[in-house]
């Protein structure tokens, strides 16, 4: 007996002779000329079109993820294209392959976080978020887990970026329970830990995202779209200024040393 | 005797404890709230601003370039998430890795065909535009190399985003040489040929790439860029209405059908 | 204050003006000519030469891992080298990033399993295995996690590599504890669910790496090395014998026409 | 009118209840426990058994490509294992998207070059090679074209792994018109330019896939495949002896002094 073939499609795009149809607008007539690149990010991934303060914010935070300087992300696209630089895609694959678990993924830990204290259902219905942040920080740090979002290596005593992001939800309307929960969060966890612990960028995002109720599962996305352009950036600097060639050479030199060995 | 070591340096951002400058522009101050995510890919990418005039532009040209329907990058993509779920950066670096020669390439073969013609320091010469194109045609044709930029399988008989590309081109004062000579260019081509071509999309966006002075290196990166959030889209629509798994079962019964075999 | 410095360093492999030398053997004197490919992976990986013994059963559990067909790993590459037929490398990547948790992550699963219900140190001590087993069994099945390495959508009512990759394993001295665990972890299943619950070449492969004693977070890798042969097969086929166009055709015309439209 | 459908069909492997068969032979009875890795993969990448001096010669040259020490490849594959440790599979895909034209590319290329003066047909039909090889050298030489397989960095005056690859291939029945022209063509270069420029692995790799018969298309292929083992080798190691973040923090480090900074 045959098996039940079920229906192929999408409701994302589709093009014929004369028209291209994007989430329901069309490309050039509605989109073209009206959209900025995160209007179309955020069309592409809601299928709707975001008010001018959920475009301002929406831009904010995905621009904060496109640059982070000399990551281990963008050495592995420069040591890709020193290797194959007729494929600058390849590149731009090998450097987003690294935003897995240990950076990007602490954006969706603190969405996922902040989801699973404070259902989308509860919002709005006065849950005493003070009281909720106690409860998840003290079952968090009793199950050993590392609470996503706060702290960081290098900026300190706070991340810049944090109370600027937190700023441009608020004058947009995007600053409600989720916010107020992840700063709860943050001044519970340093009381427990006795260790100042700022709310990061990550923190930051992820709980805006939520003020959007993106689905946590999405929030990776972003950081993998915006890394992107910011790994375009990195090839063509590789081009001009290089440094994965000198990288690569004193690594080898180095662990041939240790070695005790030279190649001459 | 021992190798000179040269310096390693980037001159793209940096982060000290209270700073994070990208492109000379402190991102919490200067950028977040400032920028938009077109604007944020032009920074990182030519390291200035863009004027208004050239946000707007820029905009359009990689908003074209999000999303194209069901492409075999996004199919890519897509059968890359039902394998590694956990793991949506590797399923869009899957997709990114099909944006070749074949499809992405042929914007910057177009930026690169004029260039070739008309070099930088030969626009606003007064070259003779047509007689260039003519030339270009016929030595391209002689080659039997494929003009760029020309012709679209499904888009009869214009590509619906190239008069709009070059309206907002146009508009914003970056209408000139290089945008005439692809029209001369296509112009010439379907008199050489006998065929309808259309200047298509790619096209489009290779002449504008070279009014904006873009190296045609660069050129494919907008392209990977903007379809990395394309994909992104795609991977969530994957989890709510799949498609990759019916694919692979029809391929595989109909490949063992075509040995005369089935499963049960 | 700075930094310490750690040292970088590798004992993989060197080469100096007139040597070459992987895990401490000379690759031309060595291993060239005495090595099959298989036994260089082992040596690569464990840093030792196998036995005979040891290279007969660990070619056959990589071989195993080459060739599955039509897989979604496969359709990705197909698609990949359509759009980018200059970049085979980027094709076989774009295959490997599906090989996450769904397909290959099911071996690594079984050999976590049984270390976790067998540690290494008690091998060979006398332990009960069908209590451990029973136990095993008891404790996933409450805490609802699917047992890995059982069960096969195709194959019934066995798994054909199973009672093979065992007989292999037992004529060369590698059937031990962790072979016999695993039957009787599938025995107790099929009693506890009332269904048929094979060992599958995933679950037989991840036993034997077990009495190998290798880590189960290398185990991965094994089915990551082998699907790289099998996929340069498919981009082979795919250059002569091509399927990745027309699939992506069939695709984009049924969700064309699940929106009561076509591209004429 | 509608499109006219063609068959999806693959030769390379099937599975039903009972068999899985691969290039015509069932695996678990004719393959496992008489294949060795490397004639795996001459059995999906030719459609046929490997004679015994065939699989010697394939083992070795397939060996050859497994591990390189610290390449651009190893980094960026340790690179993305620090970001996605989770994701193995992606770590290696990282890795492989480097094996372009700039290192694995020159055996391609060599294998080209021979066919080009060489067709398959020529060989045995009593072809001048020593004049064949004057030409080709004077003709590449004329283009400014580099000669493909010749020359190495660190190996002088000659690359060790050349002879002993020649060996193998003679000893086997393996050496004819192709390796000689190669030898040709690294004398005549060498005459030409006044340097030694002595036949390197990926020249005699090269070579060897011409006497085999192979397209040189499918020779990187071989890189791809080999390569990917040894880059499972790398991110074991990476596990337990890491340089990624020692690497990146230095790079970090060094860049920012150049702008007079310090995170500090």
């Amino acid at each position: 007996m045959s098996r039940r073939k079920t229906q192929i499609t999408s409701d994302i795009a589709w093009s014929t002779r004369d028209s291209i149809v994007v989430r329901g607008l069309s490309l050039p007539d509605e989109i073209l000329g009206h959209f900025n690149l995160g209007d179309m990010a955020f069309l592409e991934l809601t299928g709707r079109r975001p008010t001018p303060q959920e475009s301002i914010v929406f831009n904010a935070i995905v621009i904060t993820l496109v640059e982070h300087g000399i990551t281990p992300s963008a050495i592995a696209a420069r040591m890709t294209y020193l290797g194959a630089p007729e494929s600058l895609q390849g590149a731009v694959a090998a450097g987003l392959c690294g935003l897995g678990t240990r950076f990007v993924g602490t954006m969706e830990g603190a969405s996922k976080m902040l989801y699973e204290a404070l259902p989308r259902s509860a919002v709005g219905t006065g849950v005493d978020l003070d009281a909720l942040a106690r409860e998840t920080v003290a079952r968090m740090r009793a199950d050993k887990i590392m609470i996503p979002g706060l702290g960081h290596p290098v900026h300190k005593p706070e991340d810049p970026r944090t109370p600027r992001l937190f700023q441009i939800a608020a004058e947009n309307g995007l600053s409600g329970d989720y916010i107020a929960l992840m700063r709860h969060i943050g001044r519970h966890a340093e009381a427990a830990s006795g260790k100042s612990l700022p709310i990061n960028a990550t923190g930051a995002i992820g709980a805006i995202c939520c003020e959007f109720g993106f689905p946590w599962e999405v929030v990776r996305g972003f950081g993998v779209m915006a890394r992107a352009i910011g790994l375009v950036g990195h090839i063509m600097e590789e081009r001009e200024k290089p440094f994965a060639f000198e990288t690569w050479q004193r690594l080898e030199e180095e662990a041939l040393a240790a070695h005790g060995l030279t190649r001459e």
